[in-house]
């Protein structure tokens, strides 16, 4: 078993199956996706380039990342005979996906003719240029034969509510394609350029059928092997260049000149970079080890490309699922092993939210009875604009659109912005960010939620009513535990932020403070901090009631909640869900609430809530798992918080997911649930937390592992970790600048640059 | 046209056409019903003596009230043949109710062995003894013929939910008979007697079957006339007597003895008395005119008995629809009629409220997040509990019960009681129900509310959310207009309260400050009733949005919502219904708000209002007819209000209404829009207004209306109002004892006992 690579040894010609598999191999470079689809496939097997922060929408129908031609595509004929593994006879198939470097790999023996025809293609997309994917093509034949070779740019693009490009165009410019189309809502240009090295054959083009191909025909000779190399460039008008068109013949060409092995050689130096700071090494469990490599490599492949601005979509790059929208995953699940290992990747992920401030204002004024501050979109694309609807899932039994309560009462997003801002902060040592508008996101987010608070004169405290809390099977609940503690937690940061505003950026402070009209308030929020109720654990049995009420509806189980269902799809939630009047949740919601602020709750109440809610949980979000494993290895039970990590972390290598909530497809890639992965590695088992004054681990292997190893980066210095059953070790890299304290297994050590700190245990 | 009858010449064989007559035909003396079906009539065609007051529950099915057995049974075989209307051939059939009286009247001519036979009854329950029903039976048969007459106690009782009746017990006590159970779930007795005054054949008794009867055989010659009068009396515990079999049986052989025709005469003399202070005379329009009739005999008949601290159920008396629940459709729509006619009735229904504070004080208390004061119930039975269930309606298409507000969320029944009761007090000047209990329902209703509301902190207000306002097709909505405005309402009338109280009956007002603990609660219900948020109209338009974001649905026609439906019975609302995410509204809210608030509102706002919101009513209610009305001949568009008026005044008498809402029968009669009926009369068209200063009439009859007759009682005075299309005149009564001003057609003057007032106009 190799643990850096996924291996597939058979083609399944089936539908369902080419849609998993192409989210299995996919491959990723931060700008785009390219599903693990065959260089001969089209649309119907949902080949997608899908891109990065470009949006498109066609009619009423959802707006959704654009997918660009397919720059990669090539298509053989063998004696006449179309080869293809949808068609032909295939002898054997084999692909590889190999997570050190995002390299694709598949070689496919067809036997056509009486002929067996080997077809080998290796893919990436550059991680050194992120404009620029690179195929070596090669075809060899046991018996001489006549083969025509179609490569280029395949301009049938597969979309979910398309079509995205209008006035596509195939053109030529010297011997490079070009593809060139403009976006339907906002007319923005978009280029896909391909290059080859050398045409192999006598070639000819053809531009049917939305293909701007070359045809490249040859005798082959039997055991004579042909190659070429594709390079292919994509560039839209949010690169800021004069011309897309221009520019990506420049790179395709530029990439040509390059040559294949050097391009390599870039990508290869940069991947290598990658995973000497971000893997984590698992000694005595193979099936862990790559699940939770291939964790992290789905995380890598899919961090935004630096300066961006960019975030990561629920479904990644795997295509235009969930609007290609970006939720509250982010920050709550994918922000944390950035946070940890590429602090600029964690700051891209806020400085989208920055760049999307105006988005959320827009949305507070305009949502419900209107609000002040930033209300954050449930989904947000380019600008921050809502692009959740009213009625988001639709029920197979009436056929109707549900009208759920994700967009207008999820609130709890503006506060996991917040949250996230302050710790890119605490842990990066880094103001800048606070400073680029940081301060400003996080001061908006206060004053949202001032003004969606109510004060109970009764009982002078403050009430946040109406919400939806991370458990979405129920909805407009009073007083969700989870919602009101980030709600506190936000009031609590924007003061912390004042604070350090005023002691370090008096001047700054000040603009801010002038430019927001906000210096009335400050004095409220310390208020609201303070006489926020926030329900308490019960004081005989410790469990905290997830929300108003939530202790009086029927306490039955998972099963016997999904027997009440008269269709296969039907959504659990909305206004007549078999879950709605039940005990039984979506998603871990106390129980990720104790895991964000697992400080402030005792291991007693901890326990209490897990074991409570466990048993009461469906898990319908792939963000469940992860939240049970976390906490689960905060309180000691080890064999669970195993079991949920394999789950989290095996979701998008096994790909055994469901694609259907109510009438909505679904499928594709989990980041969220990797970054759990990673999460409850690394913080969980690792027992890592890092403070501003301290660093601690408190190791709690299960019982399989032997050893478990990762870095961290902490205020720009590197620790490599290395934790075995009795002995934690901590290297302190050389060129760090600081001295930093650490606490393991209770002891407090300081480590200065270059040091290394061992520890029995 | 006898516009004093309610007539009908064929019988429909057919279930639904029996439930409908039954309906119909129903008469009832405030102690109990008696639906107008046939002597030979059992279970099947629904017979019912539904009792007031008295409640029953079995496992857990709904509670709902009792239906005595039936003492009014009789059947007739001839030759041996079972005559019956259900299964005898009908010569002809003829069945009259007369609203003078309350007799319901029968006479079938049945065709069997080659005779017919004729059978004729007449029956009353006594408007001076409500514990007694009278029948008078009658045979004559064309040929000579074996009769047998078996007449008695039908034991076999129609329930919804039953059976409520264990240990069913046939008696004889000398030539009286006697069934006698207890209630299911308190052991309560009932019992029914039955007396006849002279056995017209050789008697024997049988008593199989659930029955207790008397058999009568007889050979009756041909035109020979056979006549029996019955006499059955009701007891149950509820009327606190030693033996309730006893005190039938005494009732039965009283009644028997004092005679048929002493019975109806001392019951015709009350019923004069009703009518002598109750009737409406319309002149010009006879079908106006036997509607409102109709509508002021169905009220009349179910009026509680004096002293009972009993309540009109939302389908009176005419079965265990809606579990003999009573709603606030009584104090909005039933109690008007009796302040104005027969205060001593309105009285009684606010001794009811009383009873029943203790119950809204538990509902309160265990009500959601746990409230102060009465939170009266929805529906309403014997304690005052909760009747109303989370799950209130079965959902055709799923199958599933739905999650319904009512309960939980319509918390605007507090005010509409407080309202009424301070309107009885303004009205009668009467403070003695203030002063036992009244005055302590209202504190009750005002602090609810306080700990209901929330304080809005930038906004500097009072907010009342998350409710469910009388469109019940919005539930959970913030800021509803017409809630809100009741809440402010309730916190005003406390505030009148315990000022008059301070001024009047200072030691009353200081015993019950400290009782129920609320001094320093009466500050805060000023400022509530100051700082309260309700929703006013636009500027631009003067419509008031009915809750905040009502505007933001979708704007349809009620045809596009119903052509939407899977099922014909499906439920428009609920969490799923096609009416929800819409602007169509079951039943006037915001324009049911305008008519309670008249005087708070411009001609124009109301314009605006009921313009806008009647073309988006579904009129899902029965109650919203009425509304319409009022307000409609309010701004002067009286087509329109006769149109509305017709439609309420008519519901019962043509029984066309819709029997199922989702999968629950609530088939019978309909008060609240009786007492709509009236209102609109004499409200509406007659805008008879009464003040504390003074009463005002604003007439404008509908077209086809030449004059509008009736009386009005005001501060225990009397008066005879008559008004004609261009004269008005108010006559006091000899009796009166105070002087009243009166501003008719906007000209002031003032009536001594004894005056005639002529206006012109």
């Amino acid at each position: 078993m190799n643990k850096w690579q996924v291996r597939n040894k058979q083609f399944v010609n089936d539908p369902e199956a080419i849609m998993r598999s192409g989210n299995v191999f996919q491959i990723a470079n931060g700008y785009m996706g390219c599903r693990g689809t065959l260089d001969e496939f089209g649309p119907g097997q949902l080949v997608g380039i899908t891109l990065a922060g470009i949006f498109d929408r066609v009619g009423n129908a959802w707006r959704e990342p654009v997918n660009a031609p397919n720059g990669g595509f090539t298509q053989v004929t063998l004696d006449g005979v179309h080869i293809s593994a949808l068609t032909t006879r295939i002898v054997s198939h084999q692909q590889n996906l190999n997570l050190q470097n995002a390299v694709f790999e598949r070689e496919t023996v067809f036997s056509a003719r009486g002929k067996n025809l080997t077809l080998k293609s290796s893919r990436f997309l550059s991680a050194d240029n992120p404009h620029l994917g690179v195929i070596q093509f090669s075809l060899v034949c046991d018996h001489a034969a006549k083969v025509v070779v179609r490569t280029g740019i395949d301009g049938n693009i597969w979309d979910l509510n398309g079509p995205h490009l209008l006035r596509l165009k195939p053109a030529k410019k010297g011997a490079t394609l070009l593809v060139h189309g403009i976006t339907n809502e906002a007319g923005r240009r978009v280029a896909v350029a391909e290059a080859i090295d050398a045409s192999p054959g006598k070639e000819t083009r053809a531009t049917s059928g939305k293909k701007n191909l070359r045809v490249i025909r040859l005798n082959l000779e039997a055991g004579k092997i042909c190659a070429f190399q594709k390079f292919f460039a994509v560039f839209t008008d949010n690169d800021r260049v004069q011309s897309p068109g221009d520019s990506a013949i420049d790179c395709a060409r530029a990439a040509k000149t390059e040559g294949y092995s050097a391009c390599l050689s870039h990508h290869n130096a940069a991947w290598a970079k990658k995973w000497a700071r971000c893997d984590v090494e698992i000694a005595g469990d193979e099936e862990a080890q790559i699940a939770l490599r291939y964790s992290i490599f789905q995380l890598l492949i899919v961090a935004p490309v630096n300066g961006s601005a960019n975030s990561i979509p629920a479904r990644a790059l795997s295509g235009q699922v969930y609007k290609g929208a970006i939720f509250w995953d982010t920050e709550m699940f994918m922000f944390p092993f950035f946070l940890h290992t590429q602090p600029n990747k964690a700051a891209e992920l806020m400085r989208y939210r920055i760049k999307t401030l105006a988005g959320a204002r827009r949305k507070a004024r305009t949502e419900g009875a209107g609000y002040r501050g930033a209300f954050y979109a449930w989904e947000s694309q380019e600008t921050g604009d809502e692009a959740c609807t009213y009625f988001n899932i639709g029920d197979p039994v009436t056929g109707r659109d549900l009208r759920t309560y994700f967009r207008d009462k999820q609130v709890h997003i503006s506060g996991d912005i917040a949250i996230a801002m302050w710790e890119h902060f605490k842990l990066t040592g880094d103001d800048s960010l606070l400073l680029a508008g940081g301060a400003e996101v996080i001061l908006e987010c206060a004053r949202f939620y001032y003004s969606y608070a109510y004060l109970k004169p009764g009982k002078n405290r403050y009430e946040v009513l109406d919400v939806t809390g991370p458990d979405e099977y129920h909805e407009r609940v009073h007083n969700n535990a989870f919602t009101s503690m980030t709600v506190r937690a936000t009031f609590e940061i924007a003061m912390a932020t004042v604070d350090y505003l005023r002691r370090k950026h008096p001047a700054a402070l000040k603009a801010l403070v002038k430019k927001i009209r906000i210096a009335g308030e400050l004095p409220r929020f310390a208020e609201a901090a303070k006489l926020l109720y926030v329900p308490s654990p019960d004081r005989r049995t410790g469990v905290i009631e997830q929300f108003d009420g939530y202790f009086r509806l029927e306490d039955t189980t998972v099963e016997a909640v999904k027997a009440r269902k008269i269709h296969p799809h039907e959504y659990l939630g909305g206004g007549q869900g078999v879950a709605v009047q039940t005990r039984i949740i979506k998603q871990a919601d106390v129980v990720m609430m104790l895991n964000r602020f697992k400080d402030r709750f005792s291991m007693k109440v901890k326990r209490a809530n897990w074991e409570y809610y466990e048993p009461r949980t469906e898990h319908g979000s792939s963000l469940s798992a992860c939240a049970h494993a976390l906490v689960a290895a905060d309180i000691g039970k080890l064999d669970w918080a195993y079991q949920y990590f394999l789950k989290t972390a095996k979701i998008d290598l096994e790909a055994k997911y469901k694609v259907y909530v109510g009438t909505i497809f679904m499928g594709g890639s989990h980041p969220a649930a990797n970054g759990g992965a990673w999460m409850t590695a690394v913080l969980g088992f690792g027992g890592l937390q890092v403070g501003t004054k301290q660093i601690t681990l408190q190791p709690r292997l299960p019982k399989k592992w032997r050893a478990l190893a990762f870095n961290l980066v902490h205020r720009g210095d590197w620790f490599n970790i290395k934790i075995s059953r009795n002995t934690v070790t901590v290297g302190a890299e050389a060129s760090n600048r600081s001295k930093h304290k650490w606490v393991v297994v209770g002891k407090t050590r300081f480590a200065t640059p270059g040091a290394r700190l061992a520890f029995n245990y």
